[in-house]
């Protein structure tokens, strides 16, 4: 069966030298990390050997490394652990609209819990702006998350101007990086955040891993309570297969990431131009250049997106609508709404994320078959003939029928 | 290398027939489950499948099972889910003060935030009385949580008893049973509870899938906000191969574990009879009959624990001190300490934990190396120097130097 995966921001194929590093735990190891005897011992030795491989993939210390099963738990730890750990301080918290959604819901969380949250516009290319951020700062702010990219339209946040802001004013920064981690290189010093999110499952590591890097001397108040593992900030049996996984696909990607996402870049490149120069009406979503390595969004006018997945994977092409995490409906996503993306325009939006494992072939498949995909849809659409016909567009809210003219080219689309 | 496991309340090992179930996850499909298109169908897939089998082994129904990612993690849910969904009904919560730290901890982060918590005593078999649970209920009571079984001391607690008070008084009852599921048959409808937390971990499933039902009806917050995984109920993208594992484990056990228990019961009680016979001032912790099938726990008198298990990982024999998440440090836990352990004898426990892997040559081997230990230790020890030669027995207090005389029969000796 012909598999294009292009999702890879929900989740990458494992590497088989990172299962290899798996295989002991999962069969032979499986002591726990918390006894004192010397087969437990097996199980703690990988679990430390991970954490060091995890805190120099990012230029940390092993003790500022706190695994968790998951990204959105590492966030959750982040947010809602250092609004706990730091209410008698102040209950304010900044972040943007673009975020993940287990950023964005801990702060409706928070609100429910007499915290404030102030959800920072983005520009149409999806950046939050510095200045912004430095004027949503009050005397009761306690911590501003900010992700590093956007998994969705793939902009890369300028994360060293905005740590610069939170450190002169003595506020907490946490960015959730779980879109970035492994495909970009990452240096928590450089960053100058308190906080990171990564997740092992989104380069090439294992499923029920992920770390959140909690800078020496920040508090977090655990958000799963009970036993004394990942030094009191994480309760809960360690998985040591995953673990070990996640440290391993560490060391892989700090060996391998830089000509990976120079590999991943051109594919991406090929993916943008190709689609421009086949298909009219199309808009990309995000900065063409300051965008993850291996993102392309765009959206398809005149298409409803449904019929676009379908089509694909009946070729057995995989691309998402938006993040895996939102909703099975193919409603437009929180992000292209936060860049001011037409509903009508949005509704026919893809996402493609390329990993490792993508290669020239899957690219070229692609861009033959999915202009034929978009013609063959836009010749059953009523809005595309409404517009042959008129050259004007028709856009339909909900219960109404009006009509509204657009120019021919979005303020996007460049 | 000699490997008798006999801690397997700290995980089991994985059987191999639940690892040819994830197997194609791990490798293969590694869809996202939350995907529209076919290839994230086969993870979705994979996730219904464990989850129709989870809720079968248990009596309950599909949509009354939550995954979660460890056993620590679903007592969390449940407790401070519970707690987070009906605080307006009432802030008094009832739990038993030998429940895991990942009930007892949840019970001390709520009191931080103006909740009230009742922690019943246990009587010297570590039974809760149903009638203390009755006394304990108020108007303001919103949920009584008390374990199963104890994975340190086995002790079975009367649920059905307990549950029947609860619902009289239309109070939420939840029981931690990750010590029971898969070792005894598990009917959520006759133990009339209203939250039940398993992990796979416990019964030869993977590290990383565990379950909280939730008996339709029962709200609960989530712990790890994000996504609409699980239904609302718990964010993170699912961890396919684990929960794949997860439902296999629980099938397997569905048709094993009558036999097993049986046959563990039968090295249980070898080894409670060998010990009783071959080693003097030793004391059974927990009921003798109303325990856990696979659970062993001994006080050995004038000795430090620490030598104890030093001696017994040289040999290939690994046991515990009691929970394997409570510290490294060899002090008695607080489970002997409600059961009215005397601290000076509590310090030497041991608790075994059978498997259905446990054969009877391990515990021949164990029942001819442990006496063997235990004197080689009395015979450098002071304290047993001391008895000998007096009768008397001398206990330290911190600080202390004083004596004081004991019976020679312990009274939960029998």
């Amino acid at each position: 069966m012909k598999l294009v995966y292009f999702e890879n921001h929900a989740g990458t194929k494992l590497d088989e030298r990172v299962y290899s590093e798996m295989i002991p735990y999962i069969g032979d190891y499986y002591g726990n990390a918390q006894s004192i005897h010397s087969f437990g011992a097996k199980s703690k030795d990988a679990v430390d050997k991970a954490r060091s491989q995890v805190a120099s993939f990012i230029g940390a210390q092993e003790n500022e490394i706190c695994f968790t099963s998951c990204g959105s738990e590492s966030n959750n730890l982040a947010i809602k652990g250092v609004a706990d750990a730091y209410k008698h301080k102040g209950s304010h918290i900044i972040m943007s609209a673009i975020e993940h959604f287990s950023v964005l819901y801990c702060g409706r969380r928070l609100e429910k819990e007499s915290f404030e949250v102030t959800y920072l516009p983005v520009d149409n290319y999806g950046f939050v702006s510095p200045e912004d951020v430095k004027k949503a700062i009050r005397p009761d702010t306690i911590l501003i998350s900010i992700q590093h990219a956007n998994p969705e339209i793939g902009t890369i946040q300028p994360i060293e101007d905005i740590s610069k802001i939170a450190n002169e004013k003595g506020v907490l920064f946490h960015t959730d990086a779980v879109a970035t981690a492994g495909v970009v290189p990452i240096d928590v010093k450089k960053l100058g955040v308190d906080l990171l999110s990564l997740a092992g499952s989104q380069f090439y590591g294992p499923r029920g891993a992920a770390a959140l890097f909690i800078k020496k001397g920040v508090r977090v108040i655990p958000q799963i309570d009970g036993g004394i593992q990942e030094n009191g900030r994480r309760a809960g049996t360690e998985n040591i297969p995953s673990i070990a996984g996640l440290g391993k696909a560490a060391e892989l990607a700090s060996g391998e990431m830089e000509q990976n996402l120079r590999e991943m870049a051109v594919l991406r490149d090929k993916i943008i131009f190709g689609i421009n120069e086949k298909i009219k009406y199309v808009y990309l979503n995000g900065h063409p250049q300051k965008r993850l390595p291996n993102n392309v969004n765009f959206s398809v006018e005149f298409i409803e997106g449904e019929g676009m997945f379908l089509l694909l994977d009946r070729k057995g092409i995989y691309v998402s609508s938006g993040s895996s995490c939102a909703s099975k409906a193919l409603k437009m996503s929180h992000v292209l709404s936060a860049i001011n993306v037409d509903t009508a325009v949005g509704q026919g939006s893809i996402v493609i994320t390329l990993s490792k494992y993508n290669t020239n072939w899957d690219v070229e498949y692609f861009l033959a078959e999915f202009p034929q995909i978009v013609e063959r849809l836009r010749s059953m659409s009523p809005l595309y003939a409404f517009f042959l016909k008129t050259g004007k567009r028709k856009v339909a809210g909900p219960g109404t029928d009006y009509e509204h003219e657009h120019n021919d080219e979005n303020e996007k689309a460049d």
